[in-house]
């Protein structure tokens, strides 16, 4: 089979750092595992903009279209105020969505137990959680028409944005979470508001409906994305595979994340339905973003993004064995005491970016 | 002026349990103020369906006409499932904020010192939070039009639903939650998904108008709603007021109520805008829900329905004293101890609900 082909987008602020350890690990279970990448480098984002009046410029726009697999790092779009807002659309997270037809965000939260004292909670109740958000990426309000501002009779203006689900989209998404959660604890919570909204009524249906036809096996339950919202804060560790449209998905997983010990450790995987070669095209990017106060001082957590280059490992190379070895040489090196500054305590010695590529490169 | 006219619904579950606790202590509070109030209780909700057909009687319905303001109890909605949707949409908190006008809906969360140990986090953090979500309650996904599910031309269906804001409806809900702030410590935090909603982008714009026109002497920042779910669990201390929409105030206060000791401390007021006479309608009500697996037993914690009581006391009949007064007295129950189950360590002595009531009444 042709090799695989990695386009490497390190974006703004920390981005650029945190993907360059990211690649270092990358290249390393490349050579280990003789796994067959191809991977480019490519320029992209604010300061690419600045040098080029382009934020995706046209090599990069090439690179992306060759692209099986991105290593994203970041996109500052406060950063990008001043652009002029064709360019800001081209270049934004959406489009490379929508240009990917990626319909599925996965985002595994999982608490370390080498930093249980760093959570800003300390809790006993977070030892353990072990989720994955599959989220719904093509569809919902952030799609649908008809949007826009519109003036009224009365001279008002009213906003409006269109919540739409067709069954396909659905369940798509749904038998992918089902799916994925086969090879976890085999439980999915499906997630709507039912109660309230005609779509979710569709969405409880049509999940529903695929889990009796085809995953009896895994079990199913339903529940309000308000009660998610709270139950995520109560009891975490109930959870397995929570699936969600794309707006729920959006707060509920930042909801989680908050959950961690720090959004250093998150990493994300989104994916395309699978072409007729059975390849997914797909994009991994750390769920931290630009973080512009840190950016350019080399102190950033890269784990985060050395993490999703361990889900491009998994869901793009099929090289489950080396993305397995990633997170464990994650966990040993937080074990072993590894920290940089967002996940220290008082007083720890603290390492930079490239020290905590180091730490789990050198095991 | 007339008298203020109080109906009291228990509804279901443990509805009626905590409100019959509420009462206690609204009528001590009119009889040592002297407060104009006439307070009926009324029948409504699952049990009173079973005996009359109606899940909302006629004497109710009429009650529920005449009243300034609603003391509710909870409503089981799963409960409700075998009865017709025409009953089930009568009777539905949907309506009653529709019939009531009801557009801002108050929910103060505040952790108790006295509960430090009881939060399920046990966290320095969460020290001091003291924030009100100001929750728009008349417009967004709940009630757009158009609606529903439609048949595709390839057979499929789709599920549809309308998110949309009038500049009258936000800015209604913001000037509301400004002169909230007034009394607090002057800060709202406005929060929309304006990167990815024309609607989000109209209500920002509509916000930071208003405030720069009338509201200058607050602090105001934009928030997006993911990030305000992050940093929920991160730095809730930040937050004075939260203003939201009504889709994003349904998760992000749920997500936060998830961050006090129990959902049996949480209060909320939802209230219409002022008649001519400068009076309000206006509904009061627990955060928790019926709570069917501990109904009929007696052990509820009824706090939140006094708290709620408390409010009812401040917003409708201008008795600030009367709440403060209230609210003290929960406080000092709780400082010396006092606890029902849900905020019980092992082996601390536990309250029954009419033991909580009789604590509370004792301050
Ligand atoms: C940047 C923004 C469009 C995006 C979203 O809302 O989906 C982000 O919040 C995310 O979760 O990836
Ligand atoms: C019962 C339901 C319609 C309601 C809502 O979604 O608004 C509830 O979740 C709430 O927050 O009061």
């Amino acid at each position: 089979p042709r090799p695989l082909h990695v386009v490497a987008l390190g974006g703004d602020g920390i981005g650029p750092e945190v993907t360059a350890q990211a690649l270092r690990v990358l290249r390393h279970m490349q050579a280990r595992h003789a796994l067959p990448l191809v991977i480019e480098e490519m320029p992209y984002g604010n300061a690419t903009w600045r040098a080029t009046g382009r934020l995706v410029p046209a090599a990069t726009d090439a690179a992306i279209g060759r692209a099986d697999a991105i290593l994203f790092g970041a996109a500052d779009s406060l950063g990008r105020s001043a652009m002029p807002a064709e360019e800001r659309a081209r270049g934004s997270l959406l489009a490379l969505r929508r240009r990917l037809n990626l319909f599925a965000n996965i985002r595994p939260v999982r608490t370390e137990r080498a930093l249980d004292e760093v959570s800003p909670f300390k809790a006993r109740t977070l030892r353990g959680v072990d989720l994955a958000f599959v989220r719904e990426l093509s569809g919902g309000i952030y799609f649908g028409e008809p949007r826009g501002i519109e003036r009224l009779e009365d001279g008002q203006r009213r906003g409006i944005n269109t919540h739409s689900y067709t069954e396909e989209q659905v369940v798509r998404a749904a038998r992918f979470a089902f799916a994925l959660a086969r090879g976890r604890r085999g439980r999915v919570t499906s997630v709507d508001k039912a109660n309230v909204m005609e779509a979710g009524a569709l969405w409880r249906q049509v999940v529903g409906a695929l889990h009796h036809d085809e995953f009896r096996d895994v079990a199913l339950d339903h529940m309000l994305a308000d009660t998610c919202a709270l139950m995520l804060n109560r009891d975490p560790q109930r959870f397995d595979v929570i699936l969600t449209d794309n707006l729920f998905g959006d707060l509920l997983s930042d909801a989680a994340a908050g959950l961690a010990g720090s959004l250093g450790l998150l990493p994300s995987a989104s994916l395309s339905p699978p072409a007729p070669d059975g390849r997914r095209r797909a994009l991994y990017e750390p769920v931290h973003g630009s973080a512009p106060d840190i950016a350019g001082k080399g102190i950033a957590n890269p784990l985060a993004a050395i993490l999703s280059a361990a889900l491009l490992l998994r869901w793009s190379a099929g090289a489950e064995a080396a993305a397995r070895e990633v997170e464990a040489a994650v966990s040993a090196a937080l074990s072993a005491g590894a920290r940089c500054a967002d996940i220290a305590l008082p007083g720890e010695a603290v390492l930079d970016t490239a020290g905590m590529g180091d730490a789990v490169l050198a095991r």
